[in-house]
């Protein structure tokens, strides 16, 4: 990717025998954009970043694995500011373009001694691919996720990159979803910032894995203007469509990664809601039903068990009518209108269960609100992964 | 219990060798009050059972074991409304003085054939104990769940039977918390709503099992006036608090053993939230700690890991202060301030979670608000009960 440049060294925040500290070198001139975790009680990291990028630039990226560096009071903020200073030294800028993401065990503050050791060895490391920098970022992944995608704009076609870390929502112990997106495309960063907003609100912010909200959730976007096109300054520019489009399917990729490597999942479930009050509402039936240990544990049971899909819908505290509501598993309807359909195919729906994607659609029979979230089963893995975690 | 009679019969909704409709028949004047679900799904037992509250009195309650009746539409609706008749024509009374329960599959209305039968054979059989009709009430309860108390009114001693049935919030299918309180007690029902009102506060709505809330619960209180008290009529009244205590103490008592029969449940956990900005927030707050998943895993795995509680926190969207927030496990305090405590005695918390009880405490630190939630762990119990309920 021209224009960034990523570098991984060993700063030793567990006992391990791997990379942990990941370092991408941004040129320039880079724009930047990203949401981060609603959480109540973020990380000093997610601060740092949050007063980072009212500032719209970036020369750096850090992300330290292993350790989240949350709920670490002054020392942690200290950790946050020691590798922002440190960083700004080696490649002469300010403290504000170095952007920051820890992910791991809770409540330690990042040594930083380590932390300093890690980056002169990253500084003076080699450039790595993007295989290598998803593989250090991430922590009890069982898969590396990462996705690529292209568009053009103008004369030019730009490449967008994506790494992401995370099993969820939240993964064990608070190491957490962390995605970084990647292209050479110019682009202003308030620009870049609504589309990734639009695409942060159909993407990631439509997967669960648990429920759990984590304190360190942070997603940026970094472009750094190599392609040379024409910079996108305005939704009306030529190609600005094609790249947000371009932005939304790399995020929809990333976060189905995410569910897909869902602790304990051995299924991947998209909940569709249609006919809601509005998509808001739909959003959050939607959410009721991927949330519910009872769907997900019928889903891992490959269970047709729809009534629990309705009392995941009327628990959501949503406009609903027991009387208009319709259910399908798959592509069969297993009832319409409040019942039953008597005498169903449950063959197909059997067959659609015993399969990898599973797909539940929900009619709730009032309007035209819609909206679509993905998750996964819930499984003894999930136990296993938490119940044994730290001990 | 002197005006409330017991009986139990083999309708036989389910291939299964046992007594599953109960029918305890209540003395005229028996004065009724109730609380029921939230869900905007519920069945038509709920919608019968809210109308007929309206009117504060009542004759009869019949509870039926195998089938919740839930989703099931207008032969639903004919089921309650036959079943109504049926008792109304046995005691030449109201049909709206019968109240109707039903606990167990969805989506298949009640059979109104059995359900006749049934209540032929029920109002000829001999009255049962309490005992007994606990046994009938419950579906996939492991232990009978009941509890009695006392309370003195001027000169006369009333007493309080309590029996329940569920696995929580919500049991496998839905079949779901039941409960029904009776006492030999005068009351105005006006005066008994406003105290089981105010006691489910406390009690039923501060539990939770799993987070999924059933289309079907509901919680029935029945006085008889037999006990031959001054009838109590307002708060005012001598006694009026002493009997609003024992009701309370009753209904926290039947809530417990639900925690405790928890689906998969190893260990009963109490939450206890203080210096929130108000109470409202502050069982908010206990409510996400006590529904996450991570710390419900976190006990199941005997493992004293408080981050998850902070990120339960910090996910619950009420106000909170990474800084000012301070957790203890037993009487254990492992962070205070937003800082871990330097070198615990984690002998004691190691010891603490290693029981049956445990609780975790949490001090916002911001107000006076203040609540106490009861759940319990989430283990592979849980898991075994609901991906393999239907098949």
């Amino acid at each position: 990717m021209a224009g960034a440049t990523p570098r991984t060294a060993r700063a030793g925040y567990k006992k391990w025998d791997r990379t942990d500290l990941t370092f991408v070198e941004l040129t320039p001139g880079t724009a930047v954009a990203g949401v981060t975790t609603q959480s109540k009680c973020p990380s000093p990291e997610v601060e740092w970043c949050r007063a980072a990028l009212t500032l719209g630039h970036a020369r750096a990226l850090i992300v330290n694995a292993g350790n989240a560096n949350a709920f670490t009071g002054s020392r942690g903020r200290a950790a946050v500011e020691a590798i922002a200073a440190r960083v700004a030294g080696q490649l002469d800028c300010q403290p504000s373009d170095v952007f920051i993401a820890s992910t791991g065990v809770i409540g330690v503050p990042l040594p930083i001694d380590k932390a300093e050791a890690g980056l002169t060895a990253a500084f003076a490391a080699p450039a790595c691919s993007w295989q290598d920098a998803t593989n250090t970022i991430g922590t009890t992944d069982t898969f590396a996720k990462a996705a690529q995608t292209q568009a053009v704009i103008g004369d030019r076609t730009v490449t967008l990159v994506g790494i992401i870390k995370g099993s969820g929502m939240i993964a064990p112990d608070m190491a957490t979803m962390l995605g970084f997106i990647f292209t050479d495309a110019a682009i202003a960063p308030e620009l870049l910032q609504g589309m990734l907003t639009a695409a942060n609100r159909a993407t990631f912010n439509c997967i669960t894995v648990d429920s759990d909200t984590s304190t360190s959730d942070t997603v940026l976007a970094f472009a750094t203007g190599k392609a040379g096109n024409a910079p996108l300054t305005t939704v009306d520019d030529a190609g600005a469509d094609a790249f947000a489009a371009a932005l939304a399917d790399l995020c929809r990729q990333l976060a189905h990664l995410v569910v897909r490597d869902g602790e304990g999942a051995t299924k991947f479930i998209e909940v569709r809601v249609e006919g809601a009050k509005s998509d808001a509402s739909a959003h959050r039936i939607a959410l009721s039903i991927a949330n519910s240990p009872l769907v997900k544990t019928a889903i891992a049971g490959e269970d047709a068990n729809w009534g629990r899909v309705v009392m995941a819908v009327g628990k959501a505290g949503e406009p609903a009518d027991r009387d208009t509501l319709s259910i399908r598993f798959g592509n069969t309807q297993v009832a319409r209108n409040g019942l039953a359909i008597e005498g169903y195919d449950e063959a197909p729906v059997a067959s659609h269960l015993k399969g990898t994607d599973i797909e539940i659609g929900v009619d709730i029979g009032l309007g035209e609100g819609r909206a679509t979230v993905w998750t996964c089963d819930l499984t003894h893995g999930y136990i296993s992964i938490n119940a044994d975690y730290r001990s």
